[in-house]
């Protein structure tokens, strides 16, 4: 997942769709539909299906950087697994984009106290063009703290942030933090700073460095710009506190070079009655280069393709086609995502409703969407189905997963499982994003949620708001 | 703390020392010495004075490997500190040993799956001349497993033992592992193997590897060795478990050269009556590398350094001096200890008791040691002072710091303040060594429970078995 959190979405793509000026009829779940999703559930609760699949992702190809050569094996993963797993249809699309590399880097204190840091490049940052950059840090509590400074006044100096994210089921502090991540190197730019520094955008005092995606204003200089530890932000704190100024030195190969095209990979459940109208759901194939991206983003692909499989499985075809989509290169801007979008930009009302599985390996606890008033009957009946799995409906909150944003701000209506994100920002982004940090059993209620709630959107009479509106 | 753990210990150290024929009179603890105990026990509690040192040293020494620059820094820092904080005599005893470097390292999978491993040199390791060392792993499931292969029957392969490290209040688990560390290099070398590869040697699934030391046997080859995280050995498992050949690449730079002369550095709180009688207490002042040394150890230098602190701000001096020793070189084999014991050979008597706090940060819970029966109510009235810290009295178990036992083996009697150590391997040897581990208040309950327990050793009437024995 990048920088963006539900919380953070703008109102449109929490409000409702603009209607038509006849209001539809409800959208009515058939009661036959009901007992074949309660039989998907009921058999993903059986299977370890999710489990295989994200064990095989980070054992077989690991990290999948968008742009490496992990990028290219999770793409021809992905390919066979769908076949394997028996959708009727796979095809991929391709997805071009900048190549980001992040090479060897190094971060210490050089005075007053020397000491080593745990450093990262944020993705997307240049490097220090193949010399240490040595200078002294200034602290500021929070980007907001950096922007009211004078422009110019940092000159020769390094900006670090020292904000800490704050732990919560719902990821929200996530969203106050990470502007310091995406906007800091910039701001910095601007006051006249060499280097930004920030305290990771992490929960954990796990001594990894978090990385994640930045952007470049167009109007400053592009400097480097890394994350720190937790405890290493504590350290450089308490050096700071003795009164004396801090040196840091920052050695960082981050660079980008040329162009690299990947693909979005797609396994259909072909509609047996309107296979031209498909449910999404999915989760993004890419990860960063630190872990081997089990939570971030393999568990989603994981969770959705085996949700998909097991429609796949069943003797009959759902109404209208159920289309699991391994977006690529999600981190360094939704960029699968856009081009998806853009390639499909014709076929909003077609997509009847997505959800994207992208918040790590948690409990699914809450089914919420923005479908409007003659749609919410089905969503909450879908919601009988997910009551045994310890799934409330919720409306008025929430938002799509990261790579629905574009189709979503093309109209089209979203759904969200939401997981229970309280340890997720331990391990997002950073080393520590490995298989052993999720559990088999939570994949497996997440598999019967998609499950289900794919059939029985894909079953529906009528359909969920989805309208085509201005990108 | 080193290999060794007080359960592993030989039955010498446990057993009461050999006792002269006549039967001492039994010792006494003084009805005034306890009010004082109680008054530094509160005073303790009411302070942070570990937590300022530790914070020092982390802060402004950092990771204090034996020989670094790091190493010199510390010492420096401890006599500043000892002198500062009020100790009537402070001196330094020179320590000799051969530097070890760590230098870069690499680790990763080349096939059947490239990826990244997260590796680290065992301490003392040879590193791979220069050049990658790139072999065939071949799977153990213990030591055990690998010791019951024929000699010759891994040439050119790496030896790659598995074996998990159990999680225990004791750290008993880390006795059972950790012969795979001190010794599998040997071991693997016999049966021809060009390198080992073992599962680090902690309880935590963070994707750290643990470092710490090993010992070459003179007989075989000395081969590099490494440790993986506990994540990155689940993923060779993984791909062995799929079958085919795995071939992983080492590079290490881990080397040693030259000698280094340290210093155990020594502050002494003079005793009033006896000053040739010495209880001591203490910890050591080396690290390993990875981390800031916080935990390991320290905590042990910081609680001991301030526990002789409040002693020293009495009124009054101690009926007996109390040295507060801060060890050279434990970590790679109890080097300044062992120094310190052959210097101190001929005063084994005179060291009536002795401590060492070296298994991290956690709360003390049992008061123990090999006192024999003239003194053993001595040490249950040490003990009712002790109970309101949650700290009880336990006979027949446990064992001395590592630093203690070239004294101990030489007749030194022991008490230990056995601390929880349920999370102490989740960081030990590794980068998460660092402050944010630590628990103020935990560090205050240990100095509390450390003053007590020396200021009432030095008051007491008798003395506590210490005896000379052959080394």
């Amino acid at each position: 997942m990048i920088r963006r959190l539900c919380l953070a979405l703008s109102l449109t793509c929490l409000a409702a769709p603009t209607l038509a000026q006849e209001e539809p009829a409800p959208t009515r779940i058939p009661d036959a539909a009901i007992a074949t999703a309660e039989t998907l559930r009921e058999r993903a609760l059986a299977g370890n299906a999710a489990w295989d699949l994200v064990e095989s992702l980070t054992t077989e190809v690991g990290h999948r950087l968008a742009g490496s050569e992990g990028d290219a094996r999770a793409v021809a993963w992905a390919v066979e697994r769908f076949r394997a797993l028996g959708f009727d249809e796979v095809r991929t699309e391709p997805v071009t984009f900048p190549v980001w590399i992040r090479g060897e880097e190094r971060g210490e204190v050089l005075t007053p106290f020397p000491q080593h840091l745990a450093l990262t490049a944020l993705g997307g940052s240049v490097g220090t063009e193949g010399a240490p950059l040595d200078a002294e840090i200034v602290h500021f509590e929070s980007l907001d703290a950096l922007r009211a400074v004078e422009d110019g006044s940092l000159a020769g100096r390094i900006a670090f942030i020292s904000q800490r994210t704050e732990r919560h089921r719902d990821g929200r502090g996530y969203g106050f933090s990470v502007p310091a991540r995406s906007n800091g190197a910039s701001v910095a730019a601007a006051k006249g700073a060499s280097a930004l520094l920030i305290r990771s955008i992490g929960t954990s005092n796990d001594r990894f460095p978090h990385t994640g995606n930045l952007r470049y204003a167009d109007d400053v200089p592009r400097i480097p710009a890394a994350a720190i530890s937790n405890p290493d932000a504590d350290l450089l704190l308490n050096m700071l506190r003795r009164g004396q100024p801090v040196t840091v030195r920052m050695q960082m190969d981050a660079r980008t070079v040329g162009e690299y095209t990947s693909q979005n990979v797609i396994g259909e459940v072909r509609g047996r009655e309107r296979p031209d109208e498909v449910v999404l759901i999915g989760g993004h194939l890419d990860s960063w280069d630190l872990g081997t991206g089990a939570i971030d983003d393999g568990a989603g692909v994981a969770i959705t393709m085996a949700a998909g499989a097991l429609i796949a499985a069943l003797p009959e075809r759902p109404r209208r086609t159920i289309r699991v989509v391994a977006f690529a290169n999600e981190e360094q801007g939704l960029i699968g995502a856009r081009q998806y979008a853009e390639r499909h930009a014709g076929a909003v009302r077609q997509h009847l409703i997505a959800a994207e599985s992208d918040f790590g390996a948690g409990r699914i606890y809450a089914l919420r969407s923005n479908a409007p008033d003659h749609a919410w009957g089905a969503i909450e009946r879908i919601g009988t189905v997910l009551a045994p799995l310890g799934i409330a409906v919720e409306r008025g909150v929430g938002g799509p997963g990261p790579d629905l944003i574009p189709l979503v701000s093309r109209g089209m209506t979203w759904a969200q499982l939401a997981q229970d994100g309280t340890d997720y920002f331990d391990y997002h982004h950073t080393p520590n994003d490995t298989l052993d940090k999720i559990e088999p059993a939570a994949l497996d209620q997440q598999v019967a949620a998609y499950a289900a709630f794919a059939w029985l959107a894909a079953e529906a009479e009528g359909e969920f708001g989805s309208r085509p509106k201005g990108p």
